[in-house]
């Protein structure tokens, strides 16, 4: 007796969820610790043992943990504030039920499959996306992980009740990932194909752009004698859409701080975050270089100074080629597409083989309550991921 | 034995101050509510009731409160978020210590003096400035008061403990206000005068901006494809401080808040707070008119939408003519000033025959941790209001 997808989706659909259908899943917040539950509770009536990495990364395992040849699948379960409820979590789900597909079929796999359970994978919480598979892989310094703070002064250390691990090292004996995501974009529906497979992911990364000026009073400084960061911003904000449609490339300003953030105080300090991305390093390299220099160039005319901090910057991603191949030609043909966003296989893609697939979005919107798979077409990508993890372990 | 100015402003000098020096004394806050019973005791250590008016505010009175003729002064303790600590303790505790110096002088006011607190009047928790004075006044409703709410969701009646009051039934006995403040520019330096006597005060007003587009993934959705309110909200920005150079005026976008305010995810909303100040009206109404009609023509290039909601506008203040002239006078030749920043002094001007005195500022700045007035300009402001009120209740 196995759950259809429909009762497993119902399930977490409440978990989280705000009063517009929305999703605020932080990591290790309430609805995402109540979601890890959901993820025990799972694995254990799968008769699936649980281990953790002291990352925050859970994995869930049908045969001997990091035995030599391991396949990992899964997915992240946080979202961005009120985000869609299928970015993320609908890999963890189609992973058990692509078990459940393949125990009906009575398939014996003769490598170990570990579905996980990534935290962290937006940043939305602590500011580094991808930060549970970057510190599993060690790309980023367990102490630097441990020192990332939310807005509300909470450590990532704290949150997670101790200083993370750091590196796995046991991650040699894994032989392939595979990470099913909703896509991002409407290129399935234009071909007309519920499931594709990743080719690669833009290179991308977030930059943190301080505008300093002057605080004084909105109502008596004169205009001439202000030095207001919210016009350097202002600025830089329409550069950088411009910057970014003359290169073929993507930028947007969607993350803001200003202090001290009243009506009547012309600010001190307006702090903007650019999230850019472009189909190679040298136009991505090239786009921000362009945007920080018309940014610093306005400064000079506004009185204000800036100060750029790359926060990650993840260089280009290219899949598996073979992989990616032979994993579409199992799955009939299905389409090989490239990708804006960044994911944990991305970061995995450096150290293991690793493959992702992708379920159509007819609104092609993700990040947003919009975003939406339809049922038969997670049902599709289930019996697909089904395929791929019988094909990767037999 | 009375107190100087230097050891009554080392008493309230601590209460809310941050590690930069600025101020949160958000109305009705622990640090305000500190310094409401700091009000108290200073009150009763000049044997002067306190009533209360039911809107917030406190009267400390040196005669039977509400008689005929009753002069007001005083000023407010609320602070805009991380502001000076001047911009309106400085009349309070200027108003007590101008007592201490009539009473040493063995004065006699004909006259009953209240020295006043007036509750958010920076609109700085509740968003309405000169809250308390619209409400004793009367110019806002106390229903539409009482539901206001801060940004975390406490109503101002919730604050308050009830719904206000309203409508203050004795305010037709009052003969005369006078507010102390420090200069908020740096006319009086200018000038080389300690004191100065007000002339007007500017219309203003504030304008909330809903800018709404279409929520979606930073990475992955095309240029050309977006309808991010974010470039409106810049545009806007660009053209408020532009128009009102142009117009001989003041427009300033200094408050922010975006939704979902995530780095990899374009906004579906970005609400802005426009503040608009001129010398006369029709400067003021036109100024407003052009900067939504360049934002709403852009929206439509963005494919987003605006919407804005005036909310509080206040028309110019010319203050008693004769009063300031009078004044003046009194202060040896004091300089006659008008100010773009807004008072209760003003909101109590329709209503009262009203008058205001500056204490000079060499910075010029306010609504920063750099508002500063020194200690001399003080003390000459204590003098300067003990003849005043001298006058006014002779």
């Amino acid at each position: 007796m196995t759950a259809t997808f429909a009762e497993l989706w119902a399930e977490i659909a409440p978990i989280g969820r705000d009063d517009k259908g929305g999703y605020l899943r932080y990591a290790l917040s309430e609805p995402e610790l109540i979601l890890r539950d959901w993820f025990r509770n799972q694995a254990a009536r799968r008769d699936m043992p649980v281990t953790e990495d002291g990352n925050g990364n859970l994995f869930a395992w049908w045969g001997r943990p990091w035995a030599e040849g391991t396949v990992l699948t899964g997915s992240h379960f946080d979202s961005v504030p009120h985000g869609g409820g299928f970015d993320g979590p609908l890999g963890i789900v189609s992973a058990f039920l692509a078990i459940d597909v393949m125990r009906d079929r009575g398939l014996r796999p003769g490598r170990p499959i570990a579905v996980a359970a990534f935290v962290e994978e937006e940043g939305g919480r602590f500011g580094v996306p991808c930060l549970g598979s970057r510190l599993l892989t060690g790309v980023i310094d367990p102490d630097r992980a441990a020192a990332l703070r939310d807005a509300g002064g909470v450590s990532f250390a704290d949150a997670l009740g101790g200083r993370p691990a750091g590196a796995l090292p046991v991650l040699h004996r894994v032989s392939a990932v595979v990470e099913l995501h909703i896509e991002q974009g409407k290129a399935l529906c234009d071909r007309d194909a519920p499931v594709g497979v990743a080719s690669a992911i833009w290179p991308h990364g977030r930059w943190r752009m301080d505008f300093a000026g002057d605080g004084d009073h909105a109502g008596t400084t004169r205009m001439a004698d202000r030095h207001d960061p919210m016009l350097t911003f202002a600025y830089t904000v329409l550069a950088a859409n411009k910057e970014a449609r003359l290169a073929g490339a993507h930028a947007t300003v969607a993350r803001v701080a200003v202090e001290p953030n009243a009506t009547n105080a012309i600010p001190s300090l307006v702090r903007g975050w650019l999230d850019a991305r472009a189909a190679d390093v040298p136009t991505l390299d090239a786009l921000v270089e362009t945007i920080v220099k018309r940014a610093v160039e306005r400064a000079g005319k506004d009185g204000t100074r800036l100060d750029v901090e790359p926060e990650s910057v993840s260089p280009e991603v290219t899949f598996d080629a073979s992989l990616a191949a032979r994993l579409a030609g199992l799955l009939g043909g299905a389409p090989i597409l490239a990708t804006g966003a960044g994911h944990d296989a991305g970061v995995l893609s450096a150290y293991v083989p690793t493959a992702m697939l992708f379920v159509r979005n007819p609104s092609g919107v993700s990040h947003s309550p919009a975003e939406h798979a339809p049922e038969a077409d997670c049902v599709a990508g289930v019996e697909a991921l089904a395929k791929v993890l019988g094909e990767l372990t037999s």
